[in-house]
């Protein structure tokens, strides 16, 4: 690689502008944005996002699904080295959560671009649909169907929170492309996103080298007892259904003290008839239990079980479990994250490995491509919150690092030092 | 006492028949009645049992809180052996909570009225106005206002949940009366009530002669930890308010295994924002402590207050804490205690003392002359509820206990023993 090459850097004022003029869309108190998949004001940023696109002159496709990709050069067919992320926002969006990764690919794009780079390998950036599953289930809809794991006719029906189908959808703000889906595999695909947690801030790191994605099991307890008086009942009488949803709580933090690796959250917990003098006849909850390995993971819900099994049978309640959502961890391909942790060290930035908590558009490219992720530290780990913040020197940073990655895996350097040409 | 006054018995099937009436007024599925204070069928309930009254030739007296007191013999002004309950009820109430007590009072002066008998004491039977608190707050508002604890003026002008005024609301259903309040205080009162509980079923108990009512302490905590994504978040890097709370109530079912004789119910919790990935940023919960002695509950409130002081501590969350509702306990007349037990034994029927779980109109009647409690078993301890159940031969054994704890009272027996004259 040429001294030059290896001197290259994103322009982080065009990169900071392109975000504040897309969080000008649909934009809600506080700074976030509100553009919740294919409402009119996902399609507005959609087109901001494809004019962008056009003004470097990349071929746009558009698939089934509504993913979009733009490909430099224009005219290769071949597979490109894929970046990219996602524009669509819960309702209470940030402006960096998604919108980073396909911004940060387009300033990537513009920067390789501008200085004439030539590569071995096409590029590419694109925006995949849905991701946040806010408006339709599941998330990471389009990156799912683009590799394969959702056939595109049962990903059209599916019908929205406010009872639109996604395929008119798609058709009303006009995204509906020719380009095939599933997609024939790209060379690579990096996504640069924020931590949407608090472990690089708090550890004074820049870069997170994104190992995987944590597996995740969510299940529903319900949890009946029977309704007493808080009163003339004798404690030794009782079948409390709130007191055995609490002790589940305080079982699920146990658990997580005994699994190193393992988080474990209770985030909805309701009681009936929900009295200050009845003893609760109904619990409900929800256990969210996370780990990068399956394994783990498993041996966590088997325990979990059991402990749930004792405290209804010391009770003398009755339980039922529902899966709400089950997914096996991912890990992403080894040489990828090896090379994100590279080319941080390479440009003096303070980089960690870390497997993420939440579920990204990389870990259904994982099926079918080598795919890596980088990470930019989150302020106070706030996300899905119109507090989301970033610093701009982070940024920066982000996508200085994915772009000298991006070149690495489109344009490998020869194994032996070399000048320009071999 | 002579043989013949010592044998005379209520009539059972006299009772269970008004008890049937009553519950036909303000009807609900399942053989319940909703009767809340001072509606349309309150006032209906209350016309029906005046004219039981007045059948009876009792002279019948309202006071301005539309507490209404039956009176034998009609002519007699000096303090009466007053017995009686309320027969307003919860929105889903049974039809033997409240009215049992008025009923079995009008049985037990019909008995003695029909028998010829003379006592040195008149003998006066009650219902009060708005026991069950389920429109007015606060509950046992008529004796608490006939004892003197709330001026009359303060309770004429309290709002209904409906937003009607009970001062209105009593001249509408015409039961606005001139006898003063707080009344002159009766010579003694005994109060039949079911148990609303499960101890005297399952113990196979047939008399409670009730010692007293425990206190009550009612808290609202409010636990502000850190909204935060549940994948994203470290385990020690949490602010958990749910955890927290759960952990509060499974300190609240500690407490009663290391206090004795002391329950703790948390009946209410919510979770804010309530989402399954989502830790909880605030969580709100009740505590219900109640125990017999004041200085026990009082400790208990304070290991309680430390506990929760620990673990928000530990977890980095801000606890603020709220007293819904404070009573101290209630001890009933040692001798009446002691005569419901020693009638109960003469009866040939099964007697233990315990202290009431739940609130009464007779805790009120303590403040200002000897008060005690009879209680007659609950199926299933269920109540507040249209399957709310006490056999008939219960009911019964109960009045009769009523009737002859009523006969003491108000012709106390020479201490030698003695003929029908001394």
């Amino acid at each position: 690689m040429s001294a030059v090459l290896q001197d290259l850097r994103i322009d982080g004022d065009r990169l900071a502008g392109r975000l504040a003029a897309l969080a000008e869309i649909g934009p809600i108190d506080g700074g976030g944005s509100a553009r919740l998949a294919l409402t009119d004001a996902d399609g507005e940023g959609r087109d901001l996002v494809v004019s962008w696109m056009e003004d470097l002159g990349l071929r746009i496709d558009i698939d089934g699904v509504g993913n979009v990709i733009g490909t430099w050069p224009a005219d290769r067919f071949d597979p490109p080295v894929l970046t990219g992320s996602h524009i669509d926002t819960v309702a209470t969006g940030g402006r960096f959560d998604g919108t980073l990764g396909v911004l940060a690919g387009i300033e990537v794009l513009t920067t390789v671009i501008e200085a004439g780079v030539e590569l071995a390998h096409p590029l590419a950036v694109g925006f995949f649909t849905n991701e946040e599953g806010s408006r339709f289930a599941p998330d990471m809809l389009g990156s799912l169907v683009f590799a394969g794991g959702l056939p595109l006719e049962e990903a059209l029906d599916i019908v929205a929170i406010d009872g639109a189908v996604l395929g008119d959808e798609l058709a009303r703000i006009g995204y509906v492309g020719g380009m095939p889906c599933p997609a024939r595999p790209p060379r690579a695909f990096v996504e640069l996103h924020i931590e949407q947690g608090p472990v690089l801030e708090r550890e004074g790191v820049t870069i997170g080298a994104v190992t995987g994605v944590q597996g995740i099991s969510w299940q529903e307890l319900t949890i009946t007892g029977q309704s007493n008086h808080a009163g003339t009942t004798p404690m030794g009488m009782r079948h409390d259904a709130g007191y055995v949803a609490a002790a589940v709580v305080v079982a699920v933090r146990q658990l997580t003290s005994e699994i190193s690796g393992l988080v474990g959250t209770v985030g909805r917990m309701d009681l009936h008839p929900d009295l200050v003098n009845v003893v609760a006849a109904q619990a409900r909850l929800t256990v969210d239990l996370r780990h990068t390995d399956e394994a783990t993971l498993a041996a966590a819900e088997a325990q979990l079980a059991r402990a749930v099994q004792q405290l209804t049978d010391a009770e003398g309640v009755a339980v039922t479990s529902r899966t709400l959502a089950r997914f096996e961890p991912v890990a992403f391909d080894a040489d990828v994250v090896d090379l994100v942790a590279e080319v941080a060290q390479r440009h003096g930035l303070v980089v960690r490995r870390l497997a993420s908590g939440a579920g990204h558009d990389a870990q259904m490219l994982a099926r079918v491509c080598p795919a890596g992720m980088v990470f930019v530290p989150s302020v106070d780990g706030i996300s899905h919150n119109p507090a989301e913040y970033t610093a701009p020197a982070d940024l920066a940073a982000g996508a200085n690092v994915l772009l000298h990655v991006i070149i690495s895996l489109a344009d490998p350097p020869p194994t032996a030092p070399a000048g320009g040409d071999t």
